[in-house]
């Protein structure tokens, strides 16, 4: 690869607010949906905010909208354009769009370098050729592109459920698309909003280099995250990782670490992925945090986004039910986490409180009974107020089936809630559930609830001990 | 502890089949719920088919049945006794209960072996003694009891959500109340019915070797479950384990394999836990499949319930996504299991048949198109047939918010089901979800109709691959 001209971190701020868009390869027949029209229809139901010119040979209208045979026709200018014609065509398509001009062209379309045939590879390497000529930056291709809630950019399948436009502070790098759709459904779900979504794909000409330089400096992200399966320059990136890991928490998740997962992304992205021990400890090194999956990055992005850093690992777990604190102590052990004993002396005041109660256990885990709202508040508080402690689990292991379940669990929850200014320790809530419907329904609101309120939320114990002990090594190893 | 009379294993089958049943402590003050009410409401509502006689001091009635004084008050036999009253008023109830030809009784209560102080230990040591001198059985004290939904025996939480009494061929052996009521509850939604649920606590008398021992004979019972967390006869146990192997699966989670965790046990059923790596090559060697959670228990239950043991690890994943794919195969090669390349063969007619879609990998994983109905059924029987593949993973990766991505999976179910007939290799499906109501409220419709069609569900990648590869080890080792 040539030498490459870094573009301005911020220079690159024109990608995401661009005033006026084209989308080619549309036809004026809604009955036969294409990737084109679902583009369209994805930009208008997120309420773009720029001017969206539908482009097709055909002609005609699609949704009330004119489609422009050519970009050529459009009265207007152009700044971005997003391309869903065969591979052969879009090398055409540049020149055109230079005409108009196009600052940069995200082009969905398939079948470049990650194919199989030399041909693909070829039609690869003119497109970038001819952007060269032009100017024009390229994102892409087999990429889905851009997200961008503040100005309603986005693509099919980035629309969170139930339509919800709030920006937030994560901004999310991938070569993959649905991994792109995926973060920014089950992120919003769960409370975590983006400033900026990036899908790449195989990342022809921009790539993950120019969007992690990019996001380091943009003041709206706050917390970098990204989905990698290769890199091209390995010494640029390198620099670059290390330059933004200074700056924000990176959070990187990279796919295709085992040889047939590596198999399969040069299949996907036509990347070289590298070796999976390399990379854990470039990573590493580089002061990145580094997860195993989309879940565990969401997971790990809720503690940079509410939680102080314990000061080390000293877990206490409260908790219910003897089996699930047994389960619970095994589980944060294993994820290298420590479960001391409580100090006598707060055994003892434990045990005062819960004289007139069945069971209970105080040792840590605190098994307790829940029944009783003062109770409860108090353990927290003297648990939290433990100099051994570093971090608070609170397992609320419901299976929350039952409505007389739900009403425990909302009680609980307002209770913990109401502790939040007196609680100055790291506290996560975890709540089991079982696979009913009522079941998951009162998990979502119960962990929507939490999470808003700044208490992040898990599903289970194992997924909170995981983020938990990553989170911490994150900080000690910064701090060597 | 002294040497023990074992019971016959078919003996034991009076436990699960009592003709009449006391409750003893309850009050009439319905607007006060204990845990003696509990046990009423329970076994009322899932429809217990003996007769049951509550008792409590005040007399009087309860949901319109009367309430004995005393035992003895009784006008009838009484097979079978539950006890939730103070553990100190449970060691003279022993002679009632003779007077009154009770086979066994049930102890609710904690406060036995398992506290700290001294008290617990010596009430423990009167309760066996006073029990041994009359010859009734004791299951506890520190448990739930028994569930046989044959004849509507249960305890509090031990209903499945929407009430199904079905029974099914799966025993679980709890020292943990509450992961029995979670495996019964979950079991049933993912479609996994029990023969038989027994939490026997701090295991005073009958223990974890007796019910085992009666399991392994059941006619009912073809595969067995298990949490432990501390056994106190290791040779007896050891020598029950691998005689139970040897007849049927036998799969156990052990709590308190940590430091902390075996703490926890010793507070909770006064266990003691004994090493994790002790216990993990005992059970191996024993013959044991042994799991880490409750879910994992289940995960496994589900492939002995319904597929044939692969014969080896060559997996194939058909799937959807490119960076779905990407991670599948890592985390099937990182939990053991292999995904080698299709044969060029194959690859070639599959290539044939999607020639004219957009996209598709067909190395292995297969990323393809889903919206060809006909195209993937035979992608599916392709891959089946192909002799180096010894299980298929289909990963239809939905996050199943919208009802376009409801309507698809509907039909990849059918699909799938359709090939039962034709696929003789192990198969099972992985669909994610997010967090939003209706994913995860089409997601337990579609686990419900392919679990009862035959196919295991998972609800990730790492929770299928995990399981998958434990249960090959599990019939490697069987036929070493």
């Amino acid at each position: 690869m040539e030498s490459r001209n870094y573009a301005n971190e911020l220079e690159l701020d024109y990608l995401f607010h661009p005033q006026s868009l084209a989308i080619i390869g549309l036809s004026s027949d809604s009955n036969r949906m294409n990737i084109g029209q679902e583009y369209l229809q994805a930009l208008l139901s997120f309420g773009y905010k720029g001017k969206i010119y539908p482009v097709g040979l055909g002609g005609g209208e699609i949704f009330g909208i004119k489609i422009y045979p050519s970009i050529k026709d459009i009265p207007d200018t152009v700044d971005y354009v997003i391309s869903a014609i065969p591979a052969v065509h879009t090398i055409p398509l540049i020149a055109d769009c230079a005409g108009k001009g196009v600052k940069a062209i995200q082009i969905f379309t398939a079948g470049f370098s990650e194919i199989e045939d030399e041909e693909g590879g070829n039609l690869q390497a003119q497109l970038v050729a001819n952007a060269k000529k032009t100017g024009i930056r390229i994102i892409g291709p087999n990429c889905f592109g851009l997200y961008c809630p503040k100005i309603g950019l986005t693509f099919p399948g980035g629309i969170p459920d139930g339509g919800d436009t709030k920006s937030g502070s994560v901004g999310f790098i991938s070569q993959s698309g649905g991994n792109g759709a995926f973060v920014i459904r089950e992120g919003v779900a769960r409370g975590i909003y983006f400033s900026k979504v990036i899908s790449y794909g195989n990342a022809c000409d921009l790539d993950e280099i120019d969007f992690l330089e990019y996001l380091a400096h943009d003041p709206e992200t706050k917390i970098i995250t990204s989905y990698i399966e290769g890199i091209k320059e390995g010494r640029k990136f390198i620099q670059t990782l290390r330059e933004a890991a200074k700056l924000k928490p990176v959070i990187i998740c990279k796919g295709g670490t085992s040889d047939s997962g590596a198999r399969a992304a040069a299949s996907h992205t036509g990347s070289m992925a590298g070796g999976g021990v390399i990379w854990s400890s470039l990573l590493k090194q580089m002061g990145a945090l580094q997860v195993n999956s989309m879940e565990e990055l969401l997971d790990i992005v809720l503690l940079f986004m509410h939680v102080v850093p314990p000061k080390g690992r000293n877990t206490a777990i409260i908790g219910v039910g003897g089996g699930a604190s047994v389960q619970a102590a095994d589980v944060c052990s294993n994820a290298g986490l420590v479960v001391p004993a409580l100090p006598a002396e707060i055994r003892r005041k434990l045990k005062e409180c819960y004289t007139s109660e069945v069971g209970g256990s105080f040792r840590n885990p605190v098994d307790m009974y829940w029944g009783r709202r003062d109770l409860f508040q108090e353990t927290i508080r003297m648990v939290a107020s433990c100099e051994q402690i570093d971090l608070l689990i609170i397992h609320a292991g419901f299976t929350l089936g039952l409505s007389q379940e739900q009403e425990q669990v909302r009680q609980i929850t307002e209770d913990i809630i109401s502790l939040k200014d007196e609680i100055h320790k790291c506290t996560v809530v975890v709540l089991d559930s079982i696979w009913v419907p009522e079941s998951k329904k009162a998990t979502i609101e119960t962990q929507r609830v939490l999470n808003n309120a700044g208490f992040p939320f898990y599903f289970s114990v194992s997924q909170a001990a995981n983020a938990l002990s990553k989170f911490i090594q994150y900080h000690q190893v910064a701090n060597m």
